[in-house]
């Protein structure tokens, strides 16, 4: 599969796989952060050269240390800078001078204090871009990898001894403290880490940059980070694709959602774009998986580790308690997973295992009998994993010491995991009781790649998140990418923004040229031009009564606030008084308004009215929202964001999120709502923002769905002022 | 404080501290039910008296067996019933007929096998309740009960040897097998159960005769629960009040949300309370805490054991990371809990302790380096605890092994817990790090009474849950009963509703009547009777244009639909014409419509559009609802619930639950929403619920909220059927 970045995966490669490591400020006190890296390096056996760097030593740790970089012989791969923040900026000189090819700068004291360490922290910036060499940090806690046995790295003392699932999880984090706690948690649990970043301030080499080392990595299977925010929206989505392509799963903690959310005004559809959902619609664009907590991740991880992928979202659930099974079917149905059909087949079988008291139903209650016979617990668990109907099994069980030890004796955990090994679906063990015991029946089980979860209301979550992954990975292969539009719609379109200056806002009827250039339906309308109104009861009496009157205006945008609406009319001396009434409105409203006319426009029959648009996004560029009208919009904030290009299937999942989403399927005495249809004019707004990147924003509102078809009633394009990015 | 029904909980103190036990049907394999008793209860030294009896031995564990129960020497208090299920109705006539107050039958094959189990245990009703004798079960696992070293249980083979906090929880549960899962859980953190009941299929002694014992019993310092339903709801929340009073927190797990969810339907305001919803209604009304998980539930028990309640919602976070500092932001914004503003004192006095990298705003980042220097940590907490905007502090740090070391070299966990036993306000410890090393430092904290949680996240929802109680516990010992309402309203309500048989439905005018009586607004209107127009002209002169027109007959209470309204009718041709048309319609429809009339009626000014109303509950009786008209309460079911009686509090508390509430802050450039005015109203509804309870349902929809005031513009009364319930 493609690589992101070739050029800059492979920049990153001295990071992970040195040949050599100098290590600048290195001291002997192992209870420093510049003492640390060597001790580690050592420790855990790193098979390259080590070069201490620190005039006050001649020697460390056995090994010969130079008064110097430039005295060191031979070349020197990696560079660890541990000096005092001030004589950073000479020390990374002294690495391009050398010839080093990658520096960890694990010194704090830059962007992070003030406005000093920021500009010692350009300067690293801007010998890295001079240079070519890659700079880690500053400020970070180093770099771990595992297959080269290298712990560049002020916290991790050494590689864990051994590891059940080693090189399993690449690991990428924004804090150090937080990954590092990340990092022992998922490791006590058998989990190994492949590569662990902590990417400190980002001078030079990004989280973005970092997690594409990992999707081209041969030993990573999962990638993992902890993320506050990235700078490159465009390049994260290009890794999220390949990582998709890769078939990797990608795992994220993302936080900072509050604070963004209270940025966010709620005013019109452009400010509901809070940054933090545009990062939750491109996580669930591109099947990145946001957990929420460490155990969340440990949870989805273990259930990783099974290596299979759920055909769809229909579960069996075989549990040793009727009440734990009325709990888990609970937790299914909040994380959106149905509980399978058992086949009769599968029933009978059951029954002709089981005492009379036990249930054969979905879920299964096996009774806490079952306990002290894992045999027919395993043989109950093939029989329900083999119905045709079960995309995942879930058996669910306790463990006290007893039972632990009844297990041990019986050689439960070996069959279990050859059980899950030999069978196609996902089979996850869910698993409660006493703390000590079910935490080592854990461990047995996931050190087998059988997943198991001590958590059980994270296992459903982690297996809800397997089947999300499962079908974004089966539709990205299946590859609905959109084609291109065709020439034409971009040439008209094209033609009437021309005629804008940047940052100008175009009229409702220019606004909906443009939307019909790209076939989307727009309300049949006229500009009545003039100041008398036989123009419009004419252009009224073409169009079909009843009809709407609008003031056309570049400089009364607001309409309603102008009193330059008028809607129903049903006569043309309606429209007649209607028009003298606006148009007195505008010129009192604005004396000094350029009025181009008054738009003549059908009234559309009563339908749902929803909202659809572009926004943008600092991050991300260019968005497209689609939400329900009116209140919902403005009371709830309840959009869906995704960012184009969009495929069909992205566009279908949006009107499927929205929380009112029960007003499409058909409402007062309204057909359901046409959903292809309806995809289709998404689509084509997600085109259009391709298309034209100088849209800062359109606003289709509303968008009236009618049992007569979807017609845009109104709709607003802004273009982005000249200093605007994108 | 007053218990919730004295005779009842003295009646099932034989079930906890009985003087003898005698186990009828106890055998000598101690891998079957039946033998399991007699070992625990020996095993963990049970004081009293042990009488095995089976005709099958003479002798067991050493004890005289007896063949019979009436050859047992002496008063049985409590009987253990172990036979067959044909042979337990006859056992269990031996016992009354012995005298034993109590019996636990832990026997299955009752009501959950089907009819004929159904039957035997209808038998067992019969003689409970005939003898007065209490029993426990069938189908049940057993009791438990620490004070007197009690474990009448076949699942637990023996009370733990020693335990940190003993006596701590008083747990009920509706299934065995879940329950000791819970048990083993918790139990393994040191937290100590007083009493564990496992109520089986609930032939005599409930749920809420369970928790109303605990309540009472001098033991129990918190109430645990697994609960999937309950026959007496007013029984339930009487029970939750005592607790209330008591102060002791009761914290349950409730399963079966969904099946109810599936259950209701979504067309009306009635179907909208399914039973779950009314459920977490009462569990929020009356300071139940509901937790979603075993882990959830351990959280909050952990926070407990500290003994200290948040005076308010400000959280003041003191981490040895940034990144899990804006990680428990973020999870405190999720959960209502503010972050509080440090004082600059504070500020100041962590400045001076803390190296230059270190941030000191809330949440401050002590950074990793602290976690080698525990006093440090102890000292900033101790400042930040001190700083009176603050209510709560949380101290969040990590574990490793190395940490684990330093920590217990330098006596951190004593000093903690001994800094926590001396704060009034409640500090919780949230740790992170690998899983033997963390979770032995939460044990060793917990152990200590001092509140540490491993899954971080739940740490924060469990300080959510103590937030709020404590609020609700504080609002309940204010006392804001709710004073019966004067006689009048009820006379007249009265007057009216005895026109009407059970079941039948009121007209528009009448029901209104009803609600004017109990002085809540309604639109003026005039009904104008006979087939002439004139009556109805003169009736909008009085009332003033613009006015509605609606059809009043018993027969069309969906008036919309026949034809039946006509809105915003300027003149009195308008009206007249409106008149003939509506008459026309209603004719049409409905041939042999009773037509008592047309309702003339004020238009009211634009406004918010709520609706109020009562509803029924199978299990709570009736209930009163609120939430926002039109699509909300159709696409998002967006309603809030409480079983009346209700406070101003519970009012203003359900006005703030609906998702949809930004509406009533002022929107669309109306004013807010007066919560007051509207608290008021929902307030009358609640009293005119308790004073009628026929009234099946009451429909005010809509209730304009304009700012000239709340009017209701339309309502619905249902009469109960004669056979309905209530």
């Amino acid at each position: 599969m493609t690589s992101l970045r070739e050029e800059n995966t492979a920049s990153l490669e001295p990071f992970f796989n040195p040949r050599s490591v100098a290590i600048i400020g290195a001291s002997a006190n192992p209870g420093k952060p510049s003492g640390r890296p060597l001790a580690a390096l050592r420790k855990s056996g790193y098979k390259g050269k080590l070069f201490p760097v620190n005039p006050r030593y001649r020697e460390l740790f056995g090994l010969q240390c130079y008064p110097s970089l430039k005295e060191v012989p031979g070349e020197v791969d990696l560079a660890i800078v541990a000096v005092p923040a001030a004589a950073v900026p000479a020390a990374v000189r002294d690495c391009v001078e050398k010839g080093v090819r990658a520096a960890i700068v694990i010194t704090s004291g830059f962007a992070e204090v003030g406005p000093e360490g920021a500009r010692r922290q350009a300067e690293l910036v801007e010998i890295a871009r001079q240079s070519g060499m890659r700079i880690c940090g500053p400020n970070t806690m180093g770099i771990l990898s595992s297959p080269s046995r290298l712990v560049a790295n002020f916290a991790i003392p050494e590689l864990p001894e051994k590891i059940s699932i080693p090189d399993f999880l690449g690991f990428v984090t924004q804090s150090g403290g937080f990954g590092y706690g990340i990092y022992e948690m998922i490791q006590s649990y058998g989990i190994g880490f492949s590569h662990f970043v902590s990417s400190g301030n980002e001078a030079d080499a990004d989280f973005a940059e970092y997690l594409a080392y990992l999707v081209d990595d041969r030993h990573t299977q999962v990638i993992g980070g902890y993320m506050e925010g990235i700078k490159d929206g465009p390049g994260f989505i290009r890794v999220a694709r390949s990582a998709l392509a890769a078939g990797k799963p990608v795992l994220l903690i993302k936080t900072g959602r509050h604070a963004a959310a209270a940025r966010a005004a709620a005013s019109h559809t452009g400010a509901l774009v809070g940054s933090d959902r545009v990062y939750d619609a491109v996580f669930r664009q591109h099947g990145v998986l946001r957990v929420e907590s460490f155990h969340e991740m440990l949870a989805v991880l273990s259930v990783l580790t099974g290596g299979r992928l759920p055909r769809g979202n229909r579960v069996a659930i075989v549990a040793t308690s009727g009440g734990a099974g009325v709990f888990l079917a609970d937790k299914c149905a909040e994380n959106e997973l149905a509980l399978a059909r058992l086949a009769p087949a599968t029933r009978a079988a059951l029954t002709d295992l089981l005492p009379p008291f036990a249930s054969v139903q979905n879920p299964a209650d096996l009774t806490s009998a079952i306990m002290v016979n894992p045999a027919l617990l395993l043989e109950c668990s093939r029989i329900v994993a083999r119905d045709p109907g079960v995309d995942t099994l879930i058996v669910c069980h306790g463990f006290t010491e007893e039972n632990l030890r009844i297990a041990r004796e019986l050689n439960f955990f070996e069959e279990m995991a050859s059980f899950v090994r030999g069978t196609e679906k996902p089979v996850i063990n869910l698993l409660w009781g006493h703390q000590d015991s079910a935490q080592e029946a854990v461990r047995a089980l996931t050190e087998r790649r059988a997943p198991a979860v001590y958590e059980i209301e994270y296992g459903v979550k982690a297996l809800a998140a397997l089947v999300r992954y499962s079908a974004k990975r089966r539709s990205f292969l299946a590859g609905q990418a959109v084609s291109g539009s065709p020439p034409e719609p971009e040439q008209v379109a094209a033609e009437i923004l021309r005629r804008y200056p940047a940052g100008a806002k175009l009229t409702e009827r220019a606004s909906k040229q443009v939307l019909a250039a790209y076939g989307i339906p727009v309300t049949r309308e006229e500009l009545a031009a003039g100041d008398a109104p036989a123009a419009a009861v004419a252009a009224a009496g073409r169009i079909g009564y009843p009809v709407a009157l609008k003031i056309e205006s570049p400089d009364l945008l607001h309409k309603t606030d102008a009193g330059g609406v008028k809607l129903n009319l049903c006569t043309p001396a309606e429209v007649e008084a209607a028009f003298r009434e606006i148009m007195d409105n505008a010129r009192r409203f604005n004396p000094a308004a350029r009025i181009e006319g008054v738009l003549v426009q059908e009234m559309l029959p009563p339908g749902v009215e929803v909202i659809a648009g572009i926004g943008q996004d600092d991050i991300f560029g260019s968005t497209v929202l689609f939400g329900l009208g009116g209140v919902f919009v403005e009371a709830l904030g309840d959009v869906a964001l995704r960012v184009p290009p969009l495929t069909r299937e992205d566009v279908l999942e949006m009107i499927g999120e929205i929380k009112g989403r029960r007003l499409l399927e058909g409402f007062r005495g309204l057909p359901p709502v046409d959903r292809q249809a309806l995809a289709e004019i998404i689509l084509k707004i997600s085109r259009l923002a391709l298309d034209f990147p100088q849209i800062a924003e359109l606003d289709v509102n509303p968008l009236i769905c009618s049992p007569q078809g979807i017609k845009a009633a109104d709709a607003l394009i802004i273009l982005k002022k000249l200093d605007q990015p994108g």
